[in-house]
């Protein structure tokens, strides 16, 4: 696996995020994900919300998660977010999940690039800076 | 308090609604509340989606919701919305969550009309047919 | 692929589910898959909520989705639940998520019968009756 | 109005709290209040994860919220909490939810202090001391 950029974000667990066995909500897994790429690409001068407001968005095409060990309220978490994958169109990412040492969740998606209608388009070249030494 | 138009609406608690004390968290009220305004209008012949297709849209300014009970995981529940007031600009609803004979919780609410930038707009002379005995 | 059993569920697409571009949003994908699981199971005489009371719980622990096409605020959406395997202690579902005869998403998960510690334990006898074929 | 204790916390809208309007959706102003009192609570020293562990829980019995401006995706907000009333078994906040100068939301809420069962109980000497100059 190449990674072609790398980020690490803290998350603290949110009280209406964790269900009734107190673990955090699966489905909440794949939000997490997302802010995971949205403070990659923050972290390299891009805002995704000006992003948008260019007519270029990127829709979630698929998703692989492995949940090993549950989180909990109010825990402190560590998501280590990478590109592992760029083509015209895509961006392939991989996740992992840790509270300290324990690895909590492993994640892959994929994300494509669409207009506002939901075509495909090229990633616009200033945010294949992403990935520099994918040349 | 005069009724301009009732609904009654089922509503099913989910799974990832109910927060670790396993009730219903009291942010989903108001989803609820917004779910019982939505298909008060639909069993009106109106659809939302279509009405903001047309460039309306209903924003909520005022909430004020006492809770009585708590709701669990599964439970199936009532909840009566009522239309009490509307003025040129804004709605007043009411509201009841019940399960069975139990009262859960009472909310009223403040919708306005406004436009695609915000800006308060008069509620079209269509949707004012909610309330015909309020001419 | 084996079914070992099948359900069919309608689900509409809340307000608060909907993201900026208008698209259910992806992690809301699994809270439907959560429904449609819970409801298989009902169709078949059991109750998740009853089940839980019991110190029987189901964990996710793996899930993949591909995403086809985006569905939208207030759409009515069929979901197809299945189960495709069953062992001593997991259950593998299959879903296809459609919007009349449009496929919007595939996906398979798999979950784990656990204690109210989290401890791996034998799926109830009961609980096998889902698959009286696999006998 | 008596200010007992006050806490100011940032907060960064997340993507999938913001609705189809692309405003941050009127329901997620409660779960960011309830941040602020979790926040307020761990300024003083006090954990709301330790606290329920102890079979003390607060629940949410009355809001009042008034909207006055939207919020959008990515912005950055600043949330006052205040403790503006304590009895034996409740407390009474207020809130001012921020963007820069701009005053997106006031609010107030009153929370009661409950056993697991749910009956009222006396709060916890050691948590009065949130309002040290309140004796």
């Amino acid at each position: 696996m190449k990674v072609l950029a790398e980020h690490s974000l803290q998350i603290r667990v949110r009280y209406p995020e964790v269900d009734a066995m107190g673990y955090l909500h699966h489905s909440r897994y794949l939000q997490y994900l997302e802010m995971g790429r949205i403070e990659l690409l923050r972290s390299r001068g891009h805002s995704y919300a000006q992003i948008e407001q260019q007519g270029i968005f990127f829709v979630v095409i698929k998703v692989q998660i492995n949940y090993k060990a549950p989180a909990k309220y109010d825990e402190d978490l560590t998501l280590i977010t990478r590109v592992i994958k760029q083509t015209h169109v895509r961006f392939d990412h991989a996740y992992e999940l840790r509270r300290g040492n324990t690895l909590l969740a492993e994640a892959t998606t994929t994300i494509a690039c669409v207009d506002r209608t939901g075509q495909l388009i090229q990633i616009p070249e200033s945010l294949s800076t992403l990935a520099p030494s994918a040349q």
